[in-house]
């Protein structure tokens, strides 16, 4: 019953989780200029199962925005002429009219200019939140704004950076074929796919293979998770978290030796983790038929002795 | 297939936000005094939309009973004659068989007294605990009790009180007409309204618009989610909470600069914000497809330059 | 439309909440061996309404394992010869592939062994972790593994171990006959019953009623939940809890006066409790309809004046 798969504008809708702004040395305030562009693209969510997604800068999570408590971000965001929809960004990091949403409202063809302080540290979301704007972060506008504190991060080995959400549509889970998206599965909170990075198994040795770490190293994880509706039970299968930072509040002590997390929709958390083994770390939502039946997986591969 | 809308008892079954008790400033044990009267009443979830509620005061939430450490409640519960259903009230502040349901449960013309004393800090769920009490809490049956530490809680320049719950009915979203409760969809947790304060966007420009505050002011938020079945991923957009108390309980170290925090059902949260710039903050479940079709949302006015 | 009720082969799949090992008194570490049968086992979940269940031992959850940080463990782990399905074992107090699932496969009438040393503190959740582990889980296969810090907890005066897990099924909740698996309702999250150690009502009046304590007294609660997908709003009915380490998480700061803490699927909590007077406090998901309409509660019995 679904339409025959369509042609592709792109091959891989998932981000790679290791092209990120390294972390920030300096010790002064500076201006961050970032450029958005918001896309429309077919792609595949596994093979021969295509669907039209929404994106920031045509990857899923949008791009990791890297500031410093004082930064001024200079943000332009434009709206591809090909789309066929407005968009628009609201940022956690911001305070002022729906996080940015208000100033930043572009049609297919248009840019916009903001520019804004970011004044408390953390991990936040921004999303896209134009009318339907569930439709809009379900279809991939969702990515993260790290607002490092004043004396940094402490030094980790790695850092990787992952998005959670889940699509609704016409489909069944694995159907080939075009998916349309469903709103009324939607509004039954009642996903066709829960994903990592936008597709299935994305990141991993069936995708992006890019989390690579040796033993006795550190990582760090900065996972933004869009929704629009489920949160994570985020847990590292054969490991554990020994850092966490819930919900992505710096200020707050961190809680350690965590096994699961919850990361609300709409919300991020920071967390650490190593190993003294090399294995597979298994990043899942740990509401596991998700993993098992709707495709959220990534994995860290681990060498050494 | 919905009988039409029925005539209403009340006009509005939301609570005013800001109609609550001051600030404490004993500095010894008092006994405070509390009257609650159970009350089943017709009223719209939206225009032409109405559903029979039921309530402590004729109001969602019930009414915000405010309280200090070492202090006694003497409670009074009613349920008025014109009722049809037997009701009684736990409270999540009482060490006592049910909360205090066991010596509180009314029928219809009957009155109980029953007075307790409160011992330990924190915002704390009340709701109607007879049996079907997920059908009572669902109808509008929640409030929240505030224990105050002996200190108090620090000076703000207003305070807000809200509620979160959801409806199941045998209606859609939206639909005119008069909508029964639906006790299969309530086992699905398949809501057809997740409300603030009991009606679609009850409070703010279209409901009442009485949360108000300048920039630099500063509010705290008292927040309980009845459920029965589903947490608030609580955001409030374009801010963030400055302070959370997560889950109400007052006596921990309260988290910063989060963006989104979990309140379960049955469950509050204490959390403070403010703006430096004039703004709607739309205070939401960041499950966004409940703001967006299921009605939940409630605005704080920022006025100031 | 459901075949007749089987004929059991075990009266009570539920685990005795009392029945696990004492607090660790030694000061030095040991090697604590596990031996753990995966069995089979059609049983009840509420009179006249079979299931097939999988379990650890032939119990739910499965056995609570006690360990110091620093010790090692002996893990033997059979599959017995009339099981029809292979099993494994992935516990979240263990750093290696899978959490030792990679080496603990057993195929029907096979035994494995391997050993691992316990490293950070925690209460973490084991389970099943074949392909299909949301089946496998949900069918019954998950427990919890306890580390204590050096200096051991705090002395109490009773500890109880429950665990939360839901069940999907092709028939109606209460329906009698044997009920089947069901993949869709597990892919929906849309479970048939929710559950406290794998029986309606098990631990209570009606079932298990070894939960005793008296007034004064103080009693830990060791709390795993299985999921596979849903997580637990956990509260005690005419309570609150003292102290709360979320997720299990012992060497963060507890949260204290706690009355509702959530319990991820594939996570667990310590939590303590008192009561100055004589109840029955029943321990529920405050999801309250999977109290009311899916079985889910536990009862324990305060006694004293
Ligand atoms: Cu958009
Ligand atoms: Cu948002
Ligand atoms: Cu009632
Ligand atoms: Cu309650
Ligand atoms: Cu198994
Ligand atoms: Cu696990
Ligand atoms: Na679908
Ligand atoms: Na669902
Ligand atoms: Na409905
Ligand atoms: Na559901
Ligand atoms: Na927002
Ligand atoms: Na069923
Ligand atoms: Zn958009
Ligand atoms: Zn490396
Ligand atoms: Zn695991
Ligand atoms: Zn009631
Ligand atoms: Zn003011
Ligand atoms: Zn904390
Ligand atoms: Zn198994
Ligand atoms: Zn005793
Ligand atoms: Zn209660």
């Amino acid at each position: 019953s679904l339409n025959p798969a369509m042609a592709v504008d792109i091959d891989r809708i998932a981000a790679d989780p290791t092209d990120i702004p390294g972390p920030i040395t300096r010790t002064t305030p500076d201006t961050v200029v970032v450029e958005l562009e918001t896309r429309e693209l077919v792609a595949e969510i596994e093979p021969g199962v295509t669907f039209t997604y929404m994106t920031f800068n045509s990857q899923i999570p949008g791009p990791l925005i890297r500031t410093r408590v004082g930064d001024t971000v200079d943000l332009t965001i434009s709206n591809h002429p090909e789309n066929t929809m407005p968009h628009n960004i609201d940022l956690h990091a911001v305070r002022g009219p729906g996080g940015g949403a208000e100033d930043t409202l572009v049609m297919p063809g248009e840019t916009k200019r903001i520019t804004f302080k970011v004044t408390y540290p953390g991990l936040f979301v921004y999303h896209c939140a134009v009318p339907n704007l569930d439709y809009h972060i379900s279809a991939g506008m969702f990515g993260a704004i790290l607002v490092e504190p004043e004396e940094g991060l402490p030094a980790v080995d790695h850092e990787f950076y992952l998005g959670q959400h889940e699509l609704y549509t016409n489909g069944q889970t694995g159907e080939g074929g075009h998916h349309e998206f469903d709103f009324e599965a939607m509004a039954r909170e009642d996903p066709t796919y829960v994903l990592i990075n936008g597709e299935k198994y994305a990141i991993g040795p069936q995708g992006y293979n890019d989390m690579q770490m040796n033993t006795g190293e550190t990582a760090r994880v900065y996972f933004a998770v869009g929704g629009p509706n489920l949160f994570s039970s985020f847990h590292p299968i054969g490991s554990v978290w020994d850092e966490v930072y819930p919900q992505g509040a710096i200020l707050s002590d961190p809680h350690r030796y965590v096994q699961t997390t919850p990361v609300l929709p709409g919300s991020a958390v920071i967390a650490t983790l190593s190993s003294p083994v090399p294995l597979p770390i298994k990043l899942v939502d740990h509401a596991l038929s998700r993993v098992a039946r709707k495709g959220c997986l990534a994995v860290i591969d681990v060498q050494g002795e």
